[in-house]
């Protein structure tokens, strides 16, 4: 049967295509760089926000209703498994995401949500024989259910820490089962709401020992997938411990734990943190754990997550040049954690969100990889640490100095060399003449 | 010459006393868990705040006339000198702090500068003589001269890198010069403006390089100072590299220079990063690097650094708990950091203004102290997380767990057991009494 | 039946006691200025946040279950009813407010939302009866059904202004019924999500329309409450129209309403909108507007409506100092219109937190009093505005003077008799003295 | 003599050009809808940031060096009047701005400031009559000199209301001399820095007196430029009374000013007090009070204002979008109200960060004009709010409506006709299509 009877597969059809469902920049088959850009930008499609959510928000009801809500418990998680592949093939995904509640309902038991995970997981793996779609990650929910009210593993009840880890479990080998190349940590309950309560000594301790526990049974059952972190700064928590990509990576370290995670990396959750998208990114790919990432864009006058569908040129085209910067984002990908506005409560808002985000970061790819040909910010870079390649500034970098050469070297010629303007608004110029003249040739 | 020749020493008066230039909670001479309070609190008066600021802002010329302002240059000063040690005398300040180019004027070259620095250092220290109060830390102002506009250590030009060391460098031998306690780093242009003419691996490596160097340097002269890293995310400078005290934990142990530094952790820095200062007290504290406190507030509805003189109570007894069960601050003190607001801005108010800060420590610490003698939040804890002293919960802390267990457990017993209220409103509610019942007795 | 029986009434037990059922500084019989606390503070209980949330989050399920949550449907509205009452009763509220959906569930037709409104209203009568509690104000709930996802009175639709209509004539006839001293709008809903698909022009103008059927129709059935507007910046809708009082205050003035509404402010709809609690409500005071106030605290490094129980004591001493002198809150009440945090899900939390929040106000009351006695702030204002009761200065309040007279004076005078001193550190100092103080008597 | 004299007069070399001194998007004769884009687009060049500032921040001298600062007093003053007219003729700009600060020094007093400035208006006026650059306007700077510290008009000292009035009239004098049209009040020290000591009333009283005389005078003189307040959140001081337009359209219709005042709109402002630069031009707009523009933009993750150039095409095409709607700014302009960042310290970026700028306005008036020709956004708004144009609808706009007429309707019909999608989504990514096409064809 079909959910979206009135959508046809999505095609490209260029720049000035009026059609509402089409793809304007994204030409899937389009080759760059020797790779199609399906293969290079592994597009993910959000379960939950996609086949699960209803655009509810904390002062309304949910404005959203599909055609396949008329089921409902098991024949629903059935009906969105149907409608869901059904999206998969029509919008051309290459990957898709979820976390165990938005497959199937939880049991009244954990045997129970176990079991109604084991059917639906059956079927997700029926559907993947005869669909190109693969799992990019699956996560498990330690979030919503009122036993986390106060964290997972990081819960002051050791009944909840178990919890978590059991449902951790189930996960891993459902990721197993279905090919997942990533599997995702979110710790939306781990960290405090009132630092009064909280032994946050303990917390962390324990936080670092389910990690350590979910490394161990991976690689028991031999389960490969690449382990991602994805910080949040706060929200629903107070104050969430993954903060950002800096603070997990002293998390990591201190736990010994930095040789099994990369980062999946969110826009809204960077902007919450108070950096920039890129920022996060660059600051995870100089550290080399630039993992995946959640494609989406927050409202900056806004202090929540909005988690909206990235449009934003400037956003794509820099998170873009990471990535390229990065050679990839091997197992990763980019996946849409976007909701449609409640106000977009139509089921083609789907589509049409899907091809907004879609379009945008095909545009950033292509104005960032244009800017790399032309070496843009490269010959800034080059150009302006060039003092780091000679005299002093070698010796610094090769560890050949101290602070009583620096010292006589400065003494000695009393002043530093004059410095040259940094250019700026010269370089976001630049920017802009990229992104004009990009779709003009 | 006197300078304050209205003011005489400050004593304490008691809860009821309405004269302005009088402590009503802070008696230096009284003793609490076997220590006084100015043994305990080791307050220090920051020299720049103090003696050099004159209250102007960005959108304004400075009001602050100081009776020293008559002088200029060198003579300015050494004035400078003789009204910070009689104003030390006055409000019996045991430590104070400052920045080189706080205590002399920067010369025409480094050489000069140097020269300017020793006159003064000469000074300083034949004034210490005669003086209780002590060096609780000093540091190079890395900041304000144009050369550092790129930034210092992490300034794209070498010879900036070799300037700043230098600076630091002197700064290191006059810490020891004055029997310094402490030596901090606050990095105001370690940062970047933007990313897109930024290379941040050089930027962060080279900020690693300059901390070893000076490790080994401090080292080399044998001058055994406390070394202090200040966390602050942005201010000047767009985006520090020293964002807060997860961030620098990251940081250090990535250059490996974790055992060699300590955090100095200002209340205002840690409201612009998104924490609330008795986080990032707790944060450093189970981390084992709580250090010193630069002790000032901020205004939350303000986005920039506004370094007011705390007065605000739930924040002084919140952060005089996490100092109290660090066993003190060691070394390190409670610095104001804090300026008049460009209002008050008459000479008294510099009394006013301290008197304000050092009273609400005090109280602070009276009631965090009460707090702890009635175990208020111990007992708290300690009933919270009691699922972790037996049974499985025992388990995981002792590391015996993994999660086949862990899954056993839990698909035996279902659902967890009953959670249990936080209960932060009551928690809330009795700090408000501990507050008001403290003086009442 | 009792809902909560272990709960008996709550009763004034002094600062010292332990007991978490006890009011500590809220003494309801306690005469101040010739008025009972009771009076004056006129607390007035949320029956939604109390009797109707679930303390559920945008990230988790409800984890509040009631001892009223075995019924369903009406029965559940009728047990709230009975819930509510003792409640009242326990905790000694003079005063309740409530929406339509908190009462009674929405039918399939208005027809039915009406007639349910009729059942519960009548029931709620009835109690009324017998019970010291009175309504201060009841509301009309347009936000959170679907079809309000648009707007209501700014919807897109003309239906839904209509059906908004007919909501609000219903609530204004319940709000006669029962005696309701106020009615409030609060439109949270009423704003924009995003400006490109906007008419503002024309939301705000039948906004104005509404507002003016709304006065009419209270007339016309002879309903006397007081109107009032509840301002909030944003949150659910990305921006709101009422965005702060100052923003209303326009709104108000250019539709010709301003002499039918005060103002209802909230303390954390003014932090959202970048303002102190007490701004809203000085602002709306020297306006002759404040009417009533939603007693509640956020957390200022949040970026949402968290709607806290009130305990800073700085916020409800400031805020009382304003309503003192603003004579009292004439028809409106402090109403809390705060929820118990997620994890303090224990009913017994409902007794905790509006103890928290009566005993936080009760003590900014007696604080404020004691400072306007000694005319604190007063005799500040005073000295510091002299200038404006003699001379050039009474002349420009008077209205007699002009740019040439003022530019003579000043040319002959040269430069400005020198200023003094705001002493806002010195001022803040002494509010501690009087909060320390105040119970040491 | 030249202080530009490496550069020439900057012309346009369309969207390819690598020169840094050429425009790649504004052609000044260019022709769009019957006026060349200078006309339109009325850019001013501000003489503050340009020739007086030096790239200082709060923690750091000014880096910015620039060929005419090897004078002093009033020969520095006249050297950037030369400076200033040889940059408006090499960037062709229609209009430049001054406040009387900028363009001489202040004198011991009042009578010799006011000689300063008639020096240099003079001179000022001399070299009008051979430019083409006009006067958009002046203003008094009120509030850099420590006599504003507690305000200015609403000081709480006569003498320095008397100060104010007395720069003002000087200003207007000179507005109307150099043909100035439009005439500026932004309030940087109109405001409190704290309540405490704060009589709001008076305060608001004193300000709304000062308006009305500036009127009068200018009245009396015949002056008969456009006035403008420029609203502004905080910064410099806390809460600022001209908070934003809307706050600014209650105050103005308080003290009956409202028919004299339009609003000189910032874009960095808007931001800093929660709105989008968009919704506060829109808000001006459709209150018919949209007067003039101050070109820039801010950092939305930092506090403060950073007075960027303006760079965001989204920002200037939605801008634009409402200057064409308000059929252009009338005798307003857009005025760059931006610094060069501190980092882009050489002279050249002044024309690099001007072009950035004014390529950026024209890309977003090309873009803008080209969606209203194809009524993008008034299609989308003409359908979603077509039900107020028939039936119940059309009552309510036409006001023969009420509530119960609305309840009869909706009990009738039991619910409201389906609503639509807001596609937000999809609007966006129109945008980005007109965006990337604009310069395609």
């Amino acid at each position: 049967m079909a959910y979206f009877e009135n959508v046809n597969k999505i095609k490209y059809e260029g720049a000035k295509s009026t059609n509402p469902f089409a793809f304007k920049f994204y030409n899937p088959e389009e080759v760059i760089n020797g790779k199609t850009m399906e293969e290079f930008l592994r597009y993910g499609v959000a379960y939950w926000h996609t086949f699960t959510a209803d655009a509810s928000d904390p002062f309304g009801a949910g404005t959203a209703v599909r055609s396949w809500d008329k089921f409902s418990g098991m024949d629903l998680a059935k009906a969105r498994v149907e409608a869901a592949f059904e999206f998969f093939e029509k919008i051309g995904a290459p990957y898709f995401c979820f976390h165990d509640v938005d497959i199937a309902p939880e049991g009244d038991t954990l045997a129970e949500s176990h079991k109604n995970q084991d059917t639906i997981v059956a079927m997700i793996k029926d559907y993947m024989k005869d669909s190109k779609t693969k799992l990019l990650w699956n996560t498990a929910n330690n979030f919503t259910n009122p036993r986390f009210v106060h964290g997972a593993a990081s819960s002051n009840s050791a009944d909840v820490f178990a919890y978590a880890a059991a449902k951790v479990k189930k996960q891993l080998e459902i990721g197993k089962e279905l090919g997942g190349e990533n599997y995702v940590f979110w710790g939306g309950r781990e960290g405090y709401e009132t630092l009064l309560n909280t032994d946050l000594k303990l917390e962390q301790d324990n936080l670092g020992r389910f990690f350590q526990m979910a490394v161990d049974y991976a690689k028991e059952i031999g389960f490969d997938a690449q382990f991602l972190i994805e910080p949040k700064p706060k929200e629903p928590t107070t104050h969430q411990y993954d903060f950002d990509v800096a603070t997990t990576i002293g998390f990591l370290r201190t736990y010994g734990l930095q040789d099994h995670f990369k980062m999946n990396i969110e826009a809204n959750h960077a902007t919450l943190a108070g950096h920039t998208f890129e920022h996060e990114l660059r600051w995870a790919r100089i550290n080399g754990i630039l993992g995946s990432v959640d494609a989406n864009q927050g409202d900056p006058l806004l202090g929540w997550d909005t988690d909206e569908f990235p449009t934003d040129l400037y956003s794509t085209t820099l998170a873009m040049y990471e990535i390229i910067k990065n050679g990839g984002l091997g197992k990763g990908g980019l996946n849409f954690d976007a909701k449609i506005r409640r106000g977009s409560f139509e089921q083609d808002d789907l589509f049409h969100a899907h091809i907004a985000g879609m379009d945008a970061f095909a545009i950033g790819y292509k104005v960032a990889n244009r800017m790399i040909e032309d070496k843009v910010f490269e010959n800034i870079v080059s150009e302006r640490y060039s003092s780091f390649t000679t005299g002093v500034g070698k010796d610094i970098v090769d560890g050949k100095s101290d602070f009583k050469q620096l010292e006589d070297y400065m003494l000695n010629k009393g002043e530093v060399t004059p410095l040259t303007s940094g250019r700026t608004e010269s370089i976001k110029a630049t920017i802009n003449q990229y992104l004009l003249t990009t779709f003009a040739e």
